[in-house]
């Protein structure tokens, strides 16, 4: 099969186009009539760095692509519009192959209300997906950067955090001896004790939030809605995402690490792999929660709005302080130095 | 280096931002206010397939990159506007690399009024840049798509074809005798005689249309305003894309060969590698010329203002018939079968 016939099998599967799309994929480019102000940001996964095939499948695969995207939008507090997709394809992927991870992202692309509006297939000696996504709003003033942050705002986190390291080193580290994880990710347990059986369920719920990813596009919005002065999503790591928020809003943060809300599971791997659970937590990246400063007296507001959109907690974890850099204060008073990220990624 | 410092010194280099953009490079998303229709398309160049280190300088390369994305914009007539670009770096690319690939996508950028708004670096095992444009127009109605040609109007092409292909043969083929080509793509002339420095010169020409293409945007704004029915870019042979606007169109294309307009040069290298010239033109792709249908009453119009804008000439090449596919008729009448182009690239 060609790239043209391809790229007609997968133009069959995709959705409806938004309403904002006048020319969907297929023409030179896609045409859009925005309306007001786009958030637009790119983001690409690539084989190796990002995702092993054999530890996740093709459909979660794209989804991942496509949901770290759209968490940048989230991050915006804007809505998601249309995808863009480069999609680079080894000779060991075949079309078959192409369609199940272009499912992946479809149906993520459904769930969200995201149009899949242009892709581009190039033969590639590794897998890679470049992901564009452009968001929309009202008025650029509805959007949230990260340089809105004053001392005294309260700063908050969406959902739980260290999920997604935990995953990782239960999926990369296979001495994790109380919880077994088969090729297709899912756990077996090994005895019927309902010890090992919840083990095993929170390992799954680890394993998926490293898989499959959720941009919490409905929480940036209710944050955006609510007054959040300046928002970033979790993709590095709380320790590092803390601190461009701090640099871009001139200002420092302190988090109490005591009020930082862990994810079932995340002590327990912290443990069997000896790490400080709240370091592990705060200093892997990929659980793209949402970071927020938003001033004291709308956080009653901004926590119930953020629970009726998506049923997650909003948690203040600290606050927002003059000064620069970000504090991690352990409950005993012992500060911790955030894991650094200073990579390519 | 870690990519935030490299991040930064990509930033220092970009020109101001555009005119639509309220927040560029360096948060979670650029924002726009784009105020009217945008067209938007990405795509990719990876290395081995698209382009070679040692034939094309880092700074062609990017320069490629974005010229073709752009060429899309042009074929829409739509104004070039944004580009967001996620590159693949490979171990053996180091920070200097990456600066003077950016910066040939820099200068193109500045040249063509374009914004370098958002951007990801990844870790990779083989260079790829993959570049979404977004382009603008007042309304949807003011841009072109491949679908609206009708039986009767004159065919047209901008500038001249074959040049990209002629080029690359003199890449790829060190047999060709009568020039020769260094590894910095300059041509060398190894006698005075005027021929061979003639020649010479055609063959840089040549080289140049190959890694350093032109995106047609004045032209591709000219042709829109000048009431273009139908419009593509010349991207993988005006064989194959000629073929595209008819799908779309649901109309048949008759092209005179003989009326063709091939570079300079075209026909020495055809001769030296015994392909016929107009093959070897038609068949080979990355010209990035746009081929448009256009009421014939509107040539006149089409014409002076593709000169007055690009000062290239636009040729009418044939028309727009009822039925289906592609005629290539030559002089003599017999007809040209245009080189299928059915592979992933």
């Amino acid at each position: 099969m060609g790239e043209f016939e391809l790229l007609g099998r997968i133009r069959e599967r995709l959705a409806a186009a938004g309403p904002r799309i006048q020319l969907g994929s297929g023409d030179d480019a896609a045409i859009s009539v925005p309306g007001g102000a786009t958030a637009t940001s790119v983001d690409a996964l690539v084989e190796g760095v990002h995702f092993r095939r054999g530890q996740a499948t093709l459909g979660q695969i794209g989804h991942k692509a496509l949901a770290t995207a759209l968490s940048d939008l989230a991050a915006m507090g804007a809505e998601a519009g249309e995808a863009y997709i480069a999609l680079g394809v080894p000779p060991d992927l075949d079309e078959d192959g192409c369609l199940e991870l272009l499912d992946g992202m479809a149906a993520l692309a459904e769930a969200t209300g995201t149009t899949l509006a242009g892709g581009d297939l190039s033969r590639a000696a590794e897998l890679f997906l470049a992901v564009t996504v452009v968001g929309h709003a009202p008025e650029a003033s509805a959007l949230v950067s990260r340089s809105g942050a004053s001392p005294g705002d309260a700063l908050v986190l969406t959902g739980e955090i260290g999920a997604a390291a935990a995953g990782l080193r239960l999926l990369e580290d296979s001495t994790l001896e109380t919880l077994s994880i088969d090729a297709d990710c899912r756990v077996e347990h090994t005895t019927a004790g309902s010890t090992r059986q919840s083990a095993a369920k929170r390992a799954a719920g680890l394993v998926g939030r490293q898989l499959e990813p959720v941009a919490r596009l409905g929480a940036g919005r209710a944050l955006a809605r609510a007054g959040a002065t300046a928002m970033i999503d979790l993709s590095d790591g709380l320790g590092g995402d803390a601190g461009h928020l701090a640099a871009s809003s001139g200002v420092g943060l302190r988090i109490e690490a005591g009020a930082l809300p862990l994810a079932p599971g995340v002590e327990e791997v912290a443990g069997a792999i000896g790490r400080d659970p709240i370091e592990l937590a705060a200093g892997g990246g990929e659980d793209y929660e949402l970071l927020a400063a938003i001033p004291a007296e709308k956080l009653g507001e901004a926590t119930a709005a953020v629970r009726g959109t998506e049923g997650i907690a909003l948690t203040r974890i600290g606050e927002v302080v003059a000064g620069e850099g970000v504090e991690l204060r352990l409950p005993g008073g012992r500060l911790l130095e955030p894991e650094g990220f200073d990579q390519l990624t």
